[in-house]
């Protein structure tokens, strides 16, 4: 089974669920606990902060644990709906980021902000001149991801923040694409939140994190999500200790390997486009390669439907686009950025992983040629 | 290493750690994608859903998967409050709910609800006469626990559904303690709505449900969190696959073992009373044994913080109540059942599980006793 869909979700490292093990059944004591066992969880739970704050620059009380990145997000847009209002009622987002940005945006909208969006690029790059107009000094956050999901393109974020700054505006970026996969900083890109998931960074799944700078008591709005007080009362339920663990582990590990793996996948992506190129020489490629995450391509094949691709590459495993779209129609992503109605319905999403290997690009080829082949045969 | 702290949270059963472990790196796909990997991955999150709702007796689109019991209570709490008003505006809750009820209500109220608390007994069981008083025609919502996380108490939940129907309110229950520890068939409570979470019977930190009659076409209010449409739309996010593969196989643990194991804790909380009382004839037990949950009980050393016992009890872990109330201060609960101040900081939570045994009393009698003899020294 060729596993080429990283951006939906990875694997866990080995690391990681050896990481994991012990606190399934040996060490599965409540951090809020003032026992013993209690407080050796609660040390895990402290080790895992300090290893996701190490990979982004930040300090450890200014990560809260959640369940993923979607939940970051919904937790940051409940925060402000909840708050009563200020002067400030303009939100603005990318026209291409995530659901969970969309969509929470849509219902602050609904609750009687306004919502702007930014417009992109055909390659799916944030506008920076359209931008630095939309932003304004009604605005009270703007939200753009660090890595678009389906094309891979990198957004120029610290630009965008430098823009929401100058009119006294929070900046919030998701960042699940990019964490582990590229460097992320928040004191180079300045955001004052920043959403990640372990799950697309070979971490397991069900475990995510908000960055907030300062920590939870500078935290400017409402608490959503109420309850037991823990992640300093902004994110409360039972900590997940063994994912946090393991979450942890995968950050210390992408510290470690990332300019490796950088490397590795830009090699690979520019020999399966060169060797693509070559098979099936009419493909489209939307993003550019090196503005784009490691390993990511969004591939146009004209005339073959993405899911007569997909259901033909039995044991290749790749996308259509954004795994959380489900199934049917094309993406809000693909809708924006490609005009020719008839091209959207053939967007495929590949995203390599640390595990991709060229062995298998001949077999996808093969595909390709035989689909083209069949169509043309039918005709 | 003694673990008396089983309503604070247990190990996974070897059987839940053995389930999930090839969703880690193996069957790792996202259910949401539509290649091979991703379908099976949706099919391994189908089946725990028939476990969940076998054990509790609903169909599986009724379970909602969420990261716990504190998520699913915020979510039905959050739903009510981005829903525009109506003429029902009282929330009615019992004083003893668990905080993660308690504290959304309080949202609930300063947005403009009226939250009502139903009074509960001196052995923490609430007040069914004052109940039938206190829920109105006004009543939009009825949320009682189905068994208090302190005290073990079990509560006349199906009798409060009742009065919440004939009322025409929703009612809902925290399930959190029951589930897997006692039968709870959401049939025969007739319950509206119920949360659970998979790390109080012997499953995995990070994963519960929300039990929703009818499934998610059949919720009333707005959706409080907004992304990727998973789980119909009411929780979305990556599927957090391997811990759900481990919630379903602890449901179906449960249903295969309870009988068994509430015999055995019955048995070992009654024997443990006994010998306690010859040890220490001072104890206060203040739940009724056979109206709790089996193994739980909710005791006061008279003179003895505390604080000072669980800090004597190094390879012993008990508790001073519920570990989502921190270390400090006695519980809402404790508050609300012991009017004499000087008891409160005293009361000690002992819950026995499965890997409980009574080889470990003598121990812990030795240590109460050894306390006691040192203060009277000291007088």
């Amino acid at each position: 089974m060729i596993y080429w869909d990283h951006n939906s979700t990875t694997p866990c490292a080995p690391e990681v669920v050896e990481a994991m093990q012990r606190y399934w059944n040996e060490e599965y004591g409540n951090p809020s606990s003032s026992h013993i066992m209690g407080r050796r969880a609660a040390l895990a739970v402290q080790k895992a902060r300090e290893q996701v704050g190490s990979l982004i620059n930040c300090s450890p009380p200014e990560i809260i644990f959640t369940s993923g990145a979607t939940e970051s997000n919904n937790l940051l847009f409940l925060g402000i709906l909840l708050t009563p209002r200020r002067e400030r009622d303009q939100i603005v987002v990318s026209a291409i980021e995530h659901k969970s940005v969309l969509e929470p945006a849509r219902l602050l909208k609904e609750h009687g902000f306004e919502v702007i969006k930014l417009p992109v690029s055909r390659a799916g790059v944030t506008d920076l001149e359209a931008s630095r107009n939309l932003i304004t000094d009604k605005t009270l956050l703007v939200s753009v991801q660090a890595a678009n999901n389906e094309l891979g393109t990198l957004q120029p974020i610290a630009k965008l923040a430098a823009f929401a700054h100058e009119k006294g505006a929070f900046f919030h970026t998701d960042a699940a694409q990019a964490l582990g996969k590229v460097p992320f900083d928040v004191q180079s890109v300045n955001c004052d939140f920043a959403s990640f998931s372990a799950h697309k960074m070979y971490g397991p799944k069900g475990v995510g994190a908000l960055f907030v700078r300062g920590g939870a008591r500078r935290w400017p709005w409402e608490h959503p999500l109420q309850g037991g007080g823990q992640e300093s009362g902004l994110r409360p339920g039972t900590s997940n200790v063994p994912t946090i663990v393991g979450f942890g582990e995968a950050c210390k590990l992408a510290e470690n390997t990332m300019a490796d793996t950088i490397s590795f996948l830009r090699k690979l992506s520019d020999r399966f486009i060169l060797e693509l190129r070559e098979a099936v020489p009419d493909v489209l490629l939307l993003n550019d390669l090196h503005g784009s995450l490691p390993g990511t391509m969004s591939l146009i094949f004209r005339g073959i439907p993405a899911d007569v691709l997909i259901a033909n590459c039995k044991t290749i495993n790749i996308s259509r686009g954004s795994a959380c779209n489900g199934a049917i129609g094309a993406s809000h992503v693909v809708n924006e950025i490609i005009e020719e109605a008839n091209l959207r319905d053939s967007v495929v999403r590949i995203s390599f992983g640390k595990d991709s290997s060229a062995a298998n690009f001949q077999d996808f080829f093969n595909i390709i040629k035989n689909i083209i082949l069949r169509s043309e045969g039918n005709e």
